[in-house]
């Protein structure tokens, strides 16, 4: 099994809740049309923009199966399997790949920061790499866990054969040249996120998960097109003018902004679950503005 | 309510699992029976010790079931439910309650770090206090979280009438010096870590929920019992003397230090659930040597 | 030499600089003759707060002898000699002993942070203490330095004979506790901030070194008096109230809000040098606010 | 004054000390002698890897006129003059200028962390700016300073016409990108580390001033050509392939490992200034590794 497969920009979807706290299926197959008219390479649900953490183990399963049914299905939908613990990592993987997943991407543990050392988080991936059936993508977000998976940790992971690549979010250009400098050969590296996708890609990355991907995919898409065809200061100009809109739904303002810009751009949002807050008023015209600057029509306030 | 009735020594125990990382109820069982015989003023079941983020929430409601069920009546059993969703924090602490938890210890959201303002935070506790139907009491654990619970926050939550204390595990003791001092009277203050105990209790905190009390209890409860008794000089040679024990099983080595040092001290201690690694011999060995130290008998080697 | 001559509280004094940065030596011998009229046991010059880090060799040479002169000679004046190369720290540490200090307070060297492990930093103190005629005392200050002096490293170093102590402004009560236990006999623990003096003198420590010191010298020696008598209660709750003044003093407000609060208490404070700013006008209604309810007289707005 | 003036590559000069731990001025010559014949855009003298911090002010006088007077006059030498105060770096800026530095490059005072807030930092380099007769260099250092000049910080900066760039040695790809995507047009970005001197140009920064400038100057040259040259693949190769040495002499074993990869290749590095220790034998037999693997040869050990 190789990279290749997954390559291209996908978008880490935003799991749509009604003012109940519930998940809006509605909602969600709405979204889900819309990005399929995309270039979106494929989807990931569960990831940490789809609130995974928020979700109980029903809701994590029904809604793979949804996205999965409600996708193009020559287009992957690749599910975030990650947790505290081995055996209900393994768990969730296996259903992922029954109910359609192409791939799993998966978040290291982190609340026993002292205890996640290399050889803990190496045995981890690869029990799960052996459980697997479908094809594992290692998960780096320090941000969120508080730990960095180092180059060298990832470089001895990519040897197993059913570990395929790397969602890299740290946004460390010179840990993203190491680990494809001394990874496999076909190890596939993916910007986790768009503020650093052009660097990555011209590093030698394959392309990005990207929360940005939910509000503006085919703007990210344009980036990489742009990269792969050699049109370095296009490639440049547009990476630069994503920057701010990627910031406020990223660090900035979080899952909130990211809710905030997809109501505002056509999708549905919605409320992030408590104890997330929704942006406010100020933070909402700002993301109107933003979006305003890159082309996008904006529902009107 | 006050939180007088839960001052004095609790040890958050630890969850034994069997070899295949289920819970080993029976061995559970014989370690409250004899956690029964010391000085401990009640147990917190489903602390980070307890390995609460391995536990699936039927494992949850059955543990605190078991633990209450197992337990002198007359002495609280104190249970962890905090969560990443306000939703789910509400459901096991309302489920906490009904199966006989006198109260519960509510560790903070924290995957969203950017999200987690002191405003979401406040929001997220006051809602808790307000479903629930036993008392709350905050949990502050920086080390494994990524976040600090500032005293200004804490000192207004104090003001609702159902949040009664903190355990505050970071140990910062201008921190829990300023929360005794601007919090409402009545407020318990308890000590997270044995290695900062006696500090506490002299500063004006009212007991400690430590991981060393699983293992060595009554020593712990002696501290206590020295500060009460204005003897200081005892209590601060005590206190000391439990320092390279408590690090062992703490930030050292972590909930594996901790199972083994109740495996070598006539508990039953076990495997962590991977992906924690289990420590290795000469861990063992040390820790034999601290628990001599301090004059409990070990099993032979 | 044992430590117990520089037990009690110390000032390290604000340096004060007129309004065209020069030191304001006229002004300085104001401040030293009230300070001399409180019951400090000594001074330290050439600390942080007396902005060691802005002044040049000569200046250095000049504010020690100008100290030592102008402060009752049976008092101790104590000099910050720390500096990034071991040369250029024995060097001020020998011209500071022949000024008449009599003792070094030594900060570790900091900018190669990653050069910094404890073996270079074993060798630096060892240097220093071979080379100087007078004692030398430890300075741990991780806000400042962003290293940490481990208790092992501490208790490695106070076994040289001219190693007398450690001024611990990290605040990490375990860590000051760890070092008590582990220390010599005889090696003295000082409080590097007025925030947890009592709890230090409480584990065993024999004073402080507090920034707060030069406003309300009596007050922070009355903590440290009612500890030694026993006075528990007292001593708690005069700590308390010095927190909010302590905190706008060193962490909040820092080397600027330590001289408005000097300039509003009757000292001379003046600005610091540049590019610290002075605090504005909102900070100093602050500081006036605090200082009246420790009972100051305070200078009308 | 515009940047172009100071593009391309430029070593950040090691200071060489003798055994007697004074500057090995005849050495420092022969090494001078030697980057004058290799493709170096210029130097910089007393940068972070010059050991700066441990010089005293006629050192550092000395260091500037001799390197001015024994390199090629046409080929720019800048001097690093930040230090903590505004007087002394203004007082060392203007010397600088006289001794006949081409600009000089400002580290931000940083002891003080707390006070260096945005405005004191703007506070500072416009001061310095203003009273500069030579182009000014903003230097960011988190690594070493504890601190982060923002992008907005950067941006507001680069208005002043004195200010022509900064160095960052952050190595953060996306602030390095804002800060080109927001700055003056004609505002230089240099990486500060050649471990991302490839990702840094082709988002449109114009040079480096790397430590490994100091080793392999030509190599790092051919980087910045091919990717001018538009051959991505070849400067690709080249960057990554120069990964290992320059995380040896940056971040891994510092100024240590960078003076013994200098004794290793021809040129003289002589030992740190105490405290920092030289590498051991094992660190050198790596050392020598990684020269042999980029081609330079070595002396035999």
């Amino acid at each position: 099994m190789t990279v290749e497969r997954f390559s291209g920009i996908y978008a880490p979807i935003a799991t749509p809740f009604g003012a109940d706290e519930e998940i809006a299926f509605p909602r969600l197959r709405d979204n889900l049309a819309r990005w399929a008219g995309t270039r979106l390479g494929g989807l990931v649900v569960l990831g940490s923009n789809g609130e995974a953490v928020m979700l109980d183990a029903a809701e994590k399963e029904r809604l793979i199966a949804f996205v999965r049914e409600n996708f193009p299905p020559d287009r992957p939908v690749i599910a975030g399997t990650g947790s505290e613990s081995t055996r209900k990592t393994i768990r969730l993987t296996r259903r992922a790949a029954e109910l359609g997943a192409a791939a799993v991407l998966v978040l290291n543990p982190h609340f026993f920061k002292g205890a996640m050392t290399d050889s803990a988080l190496k045995r981890f991936f690869l029990d799960v790499a052996e459980a697997s059936t479908v094809p594992v993508i290692l998960y780096n977000m320090p941000r969120n866990t508080g730990l960095n998976l180092s180059w060298q940790l990832v470089a001895e992971l990519s040897c197993h054969p059913n570990i395929v690549g790397i969602k890299d979010s740290g946004g460390d250009i010179v840990q993203i040249s190491q680990i494809i400098a001394s990874s496999r050969p076909g190890f596939g590296v993916f910007a986790g996120s768009a503020s650093f996708l052009l660097p990555t890609v011209l590093m030698g990355g394959v392309g990005g998960t990207l929360a940005l991907a939910n509000v503006v995919p085919d703007l990210c898409v344009e980036v990489l097109s742009f990269a792969q065809a050699g049109r370095l200061e296009a490639a440049r100009e547009l990476q630069i003018r994503l920057l701010p809109l990627n910031a406020a739904v990223t660090a900035r303002w979080g899952v909130a902004g990211l809710k905030a810009a997809l109501d505002l751009s056509g999708y549905y949002g919605g409320p992030p679950r408590r104890p997330v807050l929704p942006v406010g008023e100020g933070e909402k015209a700002q993301l109107r503005q933003m979006l305003r600057d890159l082309g996008v029509a904006v529902d009107q306030p």
